[in-house]
């Protein structure tokens, strides 16, 4: 946690994985998030990982730092109370449909400063979700080393959505700085998605070669990278970027002259050429698979940690939690109270300001927990109107036996 | 391309994905964004894919809408002149090492309000890529059906510390409003991707279970959701995220009958909950394969979408390009002229706001065809000290003969 955006109240109405994003990644830097739900819970509120009470592992921790105002959004009041607090912020991050209770347009009735972040599906507002999106833009079919395709597990185009929409919240609150103007930021996952197969290159290299790209299975394209096993049975994954790497590589497993006799035979050097290791990779791959499945995954690690090679080993996820230097020593994780009661490790910001005091993360709300010091505040609803609004189901408040704080 | 960040000027020192991808969303987004390069192209330069005259497909989508300043970097007197750019214009986007001549510390010497924002590998400065810090937190053993790890084509690590470093940057600013102090952010890969892990509930999962999330090919984790192929033989994702979704779905394949058995059987009701629909997977999907295994994609897409139900084929990335929702008539997409010389569609920001304009994409600079523009305008050097800075190799400008303007 950093005070970067101290001052910033952004209203979150979100569910799954990219608005939620997009909240977390601002609320983690200071701004004050205050994430409006159904009461009891929206259609995330018990996404797995759950605990044996059901309680979600992934919503309390997509949820950190933020408030939390429930609301009974199926019925007129209750969206009203969603509407005025959008308005009275005016800065407000969902992914709710274009149209309905929710479009820009009436939100920014009597607010015209305001600025709407909606993340969407497909461009033109059909339901998309990132593991929909991502096989439309052929990541799958070019994944694993076939035939069949493999769906990535990383939500990765959710993720960047969510924090690409961040960035763009802060975007146009900067232009709002200067113009006065508000607006409606729409950011779709297929947009996100084929905008980066474009970006990376894909667009421009499957019409220049008018077809795809060869399955590689773990090697990367177009550089020397790929998995290697030692002696004692470790994967490994070993990039080279650099000629020095290159040149630490071949020294560190003795083939300087294997890779000369490959150089002459094919009349190339790879001293200098990412591409040539790439399309030689048929000469160059036993050479280096013989030479790693002789020696230790300890006795070759440090030999490439001496010669600033790019290299770590395969392990699990239940592995990389136990690594000191990942979770239990870096700083940005931290213990919270969390609503579930299990206690964990909880991530903070990702960056590190070494000027600043970083503070410990902090815990996912309740459902509820802040609607009535919300309400109260935002839209001077007194103690009388806010408890009519609750007896009759319209305002959710967490309930005493609830866990966390 | 849009001017929500007009008057924001950032020098970027970079090089591959993260640090390049913050630019470039910061230049699709109206800021200048100042690429400063060694002379002739940095280790990216000729990245993979690239066209028979062995230019860049990669270097020119991922440097769009930049400005190029070639110099030596070899040399003291090209890291100088860098040094005085990065002060002279007070915000800067790097992957060069912490230490060394573009430490913050050197940098704000004279300039105590810049703000450096710095991609690194690992927490500790040691070198990592995506995709030795992808297999390091545990992704590849989750993905596909085992038993070997898979690696993830698209590099999701650089991809979202770029946009996180985009809005890191635009958040530092914000601070630097208020407070009037400058600052350094790091950003590494690592630590967006354990953090990433940790906000997914995965920390708190496999602590929780003592244990890993069993591999699932293409199911999604906690829900109903996987590939399956219909009679003309189109592999189809669906995912279901709603109680309306499912009894769509049901409908559509008209296998309300064959559920309330496997429910009753069970003494389940799998109406609302996406968890139950998971671990009855084994009763499931036996069900809707051989419901799907007998209609044609067309009628069943049909009937998917009047349902609401998300759904999409699978496709090569090469047949994506070619979906005119996608691309050709998308109007994230233009047309530019390109350094290789080749043509097609081109993306601009994923962002779409609809009440302004969106300018079309921009091309990447020739590598330092804008030195002597910058040079002048930013350090006031005089043509007599450019042309010496240019005769002595210090500052490379971009020839004649290059393609693209």
């Amino acid at each position: 946690m950093y005070d970067l955006l101290a001052g910033l109240s952004v209203i979150e109405a979100s569910s799954f994985v990219a608005s939620p994003t997009a909240g977390l990644y601002c609320a983690q830097m200071g701004a004050e998030v205050i994430r409006v739900d159904q009461i009891g819970g929206g259609p995330d509120f018990r996404r797995w990982p759950v605990t044996e009470a059901n309680d979600s592992l992934y919503w309390e921790n997509l949820n950190r730092a933020k408030k939390s105002v429930a609301l009974d959004l199926g019925r007129p009041e209750g969206r009203e109370l969603l509407q005025a607090l959008v308005r009275a912020t005016g800065q407000f991050v969902t992914n709710f449909p274009v149209g309905g209770f929710l479009s820009h347009d009436a939100l920014a009735e009597g607010r015209p400063d305001l600025i709407t972040v909606r993340v969407m599906g497909w461009a033109d507002g059909s339901p998309a979700l990132d593991y929909t999106v991502n096989n439309s833009v052929g990541y799958p079919m070019l994944t694993g080393s076939g035939p069949e395709p493999v769906n990535h597990v990383l939500p990765a185009w959710d993720l960047l959505t969510g924090a690409y929409a961040a960035f763009a919240l802060l975007a146009a609150i900067q232009r709002r700085g200067t113009t006065g103007e508000g607006g409606e930021v729409r950011i779709p996952l297929s947009d996100v998605a084929i905008g980066t197969v474009a970006n990376l290159g894909g667009v421009a290299e499957v019409l220049y070669a008018g077809a795809n790209r060869p399955r590689l299975g773990n090697a990367v394209y177009g550089l020397f990278g790929r998995d290697f096993v030692t002696r004692d049975g470790q994967r490994t994954m070993i990039v080279v970027v650099t000629p020095r790497q290159w040149a630490n590589l071949i020294a560190a497993l003795g083939l300087g002259a294997a890779v000369v006799a490959v150089e002459t035979a094919r009349g190339v050097s790879f001293a200098t050429d990412d591409g040539l290791r790439f399309t030689h990779r048929d000469a160059l791959y036993p050479l280096f698979e013989a030479a790693i499945a002789v020696r230790d995954h300890a006795d070759l690690a440090a030999a490439f940690d001496a010669g600033g090679i790019v290299h770590s080993p395969y392990r699990t996820m239940h592995d990389a939690v136990q690594d000191p230097a990942l979770v239990a020593d870096n700083p940005i994780f931290g213990q919270t109270h969390n609503p579930s009661g299990f206690a964990y490790p909880a991530a903070g910001a990702f960056a590190t300001l070494p000027q600043l005091d970083r503070r410990p993360p902090a815990p996912a709300p309740r459902n509820g927990a802040h609607s009535e010091e919300i309400l109260s505040d935002r839209l001077s609803l007194s103690g009388t109107e806010l408890a009519r609004l609750i007896d009759a189901g319209i305002v959710g408040v967490a309930k005493t036996g609830d866990r966390s704080k």
